[in-house]
């Protein structure tokens, strides 16, 4: 077998037989199929599609390129939930904490952001101390004591679908949904995790632009998590504006403690408990109600443990930014953000990456001062421009235009929950 | 603008605009977009095509990206020819010498052959002496002189094309119209010729399998040509048996040294004479007919000239091969050849290469001993298998089941000139 062979079976809009789909990643993992190969092959992927069950065989074989973890009888039901990424989306910093309050374990094998989206990461460490490199060891002893683990997804799970990641970063061929469904769900399944919970987001500062491609998305994921025995369920949540008011690195942590202390917006909340219901039905976890745990105290002393067992201080300050300006309504009305102008400029005042070798700012982003359908006045502060580059400001104002509107009707928001989809 | 900008533009079927192309191809000619990259968007461009004036200002940009002959005044007017490649195609051979006898100046800059169809430089290379590599001088002094001069195509010509040829060979992107149109044209329109005539092959043993594939490329290219003032003309002719008797080097050298004493088989005769016909009405050349010159001699003492110029011994003996067998006919009737066959079968004696960086066998080949249509008897010889390494001989027979036939009834034979398309 050649690449050639499998290139062009797809090209000309075959299905690959399993021995192809095997060879071509084993191949690629171990450098014998090259880059440029790959990349024509993935653009073939990308405009003739791959059928159901090509799709479940492309995944198992990135799982199959690499480590599949397994933590044992840890005495905890274990329970995962993945985000396809959105603005000011950190739901799982009170998400995983809430979940093993309610007795289930969350093994978060996670990633940096990249663009305007962020990563969990990153969010992470702006608390003081806190690591997100574990060993598989620490991985399992925190599962079992604290039930709730945050940390980086070590090079040993599905190798291919890292290097085919970056290939297609640079190639143009991110946009196919069964390659971002095989990502995704290979490193879920490798992980070990007995149930999955994705959080598909669809609207501007989502990767989904409309509901249809998001669906589309969160179909195909939930129908290669039963291929493989892993109970999936994906929800289908609006990301046309940013989720709550705060959209950067510790700013978000800011918000997420606020949250785990029983406060905060309420549409973080919502899709907390929503997302949090869902992974306890999964983990057959019955008769609790993660509202009312949220509200008791009981996940907030989960998060202090969690971050304490990384090294983190959960009581230190977070960092701020250096220099701080508002942004003023420019006429009187109702207020609106765009998710995506929002995630922008919040990328451009420091809080994302351009390049995955870029540091981020731990103080920058932006931060809401009003809700989105607010009645402002001429002249009021309705966001604050965070960063330690102030250079970057005007990058910054230039990513809102458009995106901030003050309109003279309100404009219906969304639902923040359009769907969900079981298998 | 990015390589990604380029890509995803022609993966979501838009048209490439003019800058797009000229920057793609000057930043993949310096290395500035990597090979995965340019791998990506031929992978696009093959499955969602090119609009006319984009392959136009595709081929363009190509020779954009080198140095563009130019012959000045030498006394005669320059005609070239191209063939898309088939099996015992030696037609350059005899038709560059004739058309200079009948007046005109043919600069063919030609490449070494790949896979089953063999190379014009392979075969001259068998003639003792012969030098395929020229300067730009001596090649502008042997048209003035000769009138004809069959070399090696220089690494100046269209260096993108060069690059970009390479890449598509290993990443299943070489069956692209576009792609194929714009790579033949460019490396023509930058050699400096005045009138073009191609020779389009269609059937087994031909790039293009089906007339209506080949009429589409022939059109194309016409099209390309037209739109850079370089007259051009298209043959569509037959390849689905082999052209001549003999496939091979040295083997197809003696038979165009035969054509060019007035004899060889009467296909060759034909498509040499129909191709200088075109080349004679694009050079405005009239009143001379190409078969007679050919009948004459005259263009015998050119190729004894145009062969001496480049250091060959016309007169010396060809290398012929150490090991000759027959095949036989295992019953009575009426034989028959499939040109891919017999290609593959002479490739796997030695005649031709897989990797560009192997050597070939001068006096490899196979010497077909009767004609397609022809009545044998069960046990005559009906062709020769030639070649230095013997142990070639079982792939090679190989090669021939099913593509060489013994049938009751005589099979038609297409015709030989199928069809011209003219601008």
């Amino acid at each position: 077998m050649t690449a050639i062979d499998v290139i062009t079976a797809k090209r000309d809009g075959g299905r690959l037989t399993d021995d192809q789909i095997d060879w071509v990643l084993a191949a690629y993992t171990r450098g014998d199929v090259a880059d440029e190969q790959m990349a024509a092959l993935a653009m073939a992927i990308l405009l003739n599609g791959m059928e159901p069950d090509e799709i479940s065989r492309w995944t198992q074989a990135m799982i199959d390129s690499g480590e599949v973890l397994s933590f044992g009888d840890i005495g905890r039901p274990l329970v995962d939930k993945h985000s396809t990424g959105g603005v000011g989306d950190k739901i799982t910093l009170p998400l995983a904490p809430l979940v093993a309050a309610c007795g289930a374990a969350v093994p978060q094998l996670s990633g940096r952001g990249l663009g305007h989206t962020g990563g969990t990461l990153d969010k992470l460490e702006s608390i003081r101390g806190w690591r997100a490199s574990l060993s598989l060891e620490e991985i399992a002893a925190q599962l079992a004591d604290v039930g709730a683990v945050v940390c980086a997804t070590t090079p040993t799970l599905a190798p291919a679908d890292r290097k085919l990641y970056a290939l297609r970063d640079v190639t143009g061929t991110v946009e196919s949904i069964p390659l971002i469904a095989s990502s995704i769900m290979s490193k879920k399944i490798a992980e070990g995790t007995g149930g999955l919970v994705l959080d598909v987001k669809v609207g501007s500062g989502a990767f989904m632009k409309t509901p249809e491609r998001a669906r589309e998305l969160a179909a195909t994921m939930v129908r290669i998590g039963t291929a493989h025995g892993l109970a999936t369920t994906a929800l289908l949540t609006d990301m046309s504006v940013p989720l709550g008011r705060a959209v950067g690195n510790a700013l978000e942590v800011a918000e997420s403690v606020e949250v785990l202390r029983g406060g905060g917006p309420a549409d973080v909340v919502a899709l907390t408990v929503a997302l949090a219901r869902e992974m306890l039905t999964l983990a057959g976890i019955a008769g609790v109600d993660p509202a009312q745990v949220l509200a008791s105290g009981a996940a907030y002393a989960v998060w202090e443990r969690m971050i304490a067992a990384q090294g983190g201080d959960p009581s230190a300050a977070l960092p701020v930014a250096s220099h701080v300006e508002p942004v003023v309504a420019e006429r009187a009305g109702v207020v609106g953000f765009d998710a995506l102008a929002v995630g922008v400029a919040a990328w451009r005042l420091g809080a994302g990456r351009a390049r995955k070798e870029d540091a981020v700012q731990a103080g920058a982003g932006v931060l809401l001062l009003v809700e989105p359908g607010e009645k402002v006045e001429a002249g009021q502060p309705v966001l604050e421009l965070h960063t330690d580059t102030p250079d970057a400001v005007a990058g910054a104002r230039a990513a809102l235009e458009g995106g901030l509107t003050v309109a003279d009707e309100p404009r219906p928001r969304p639902e923040l929950l359009l769907d969900t989809i079981r298998a």
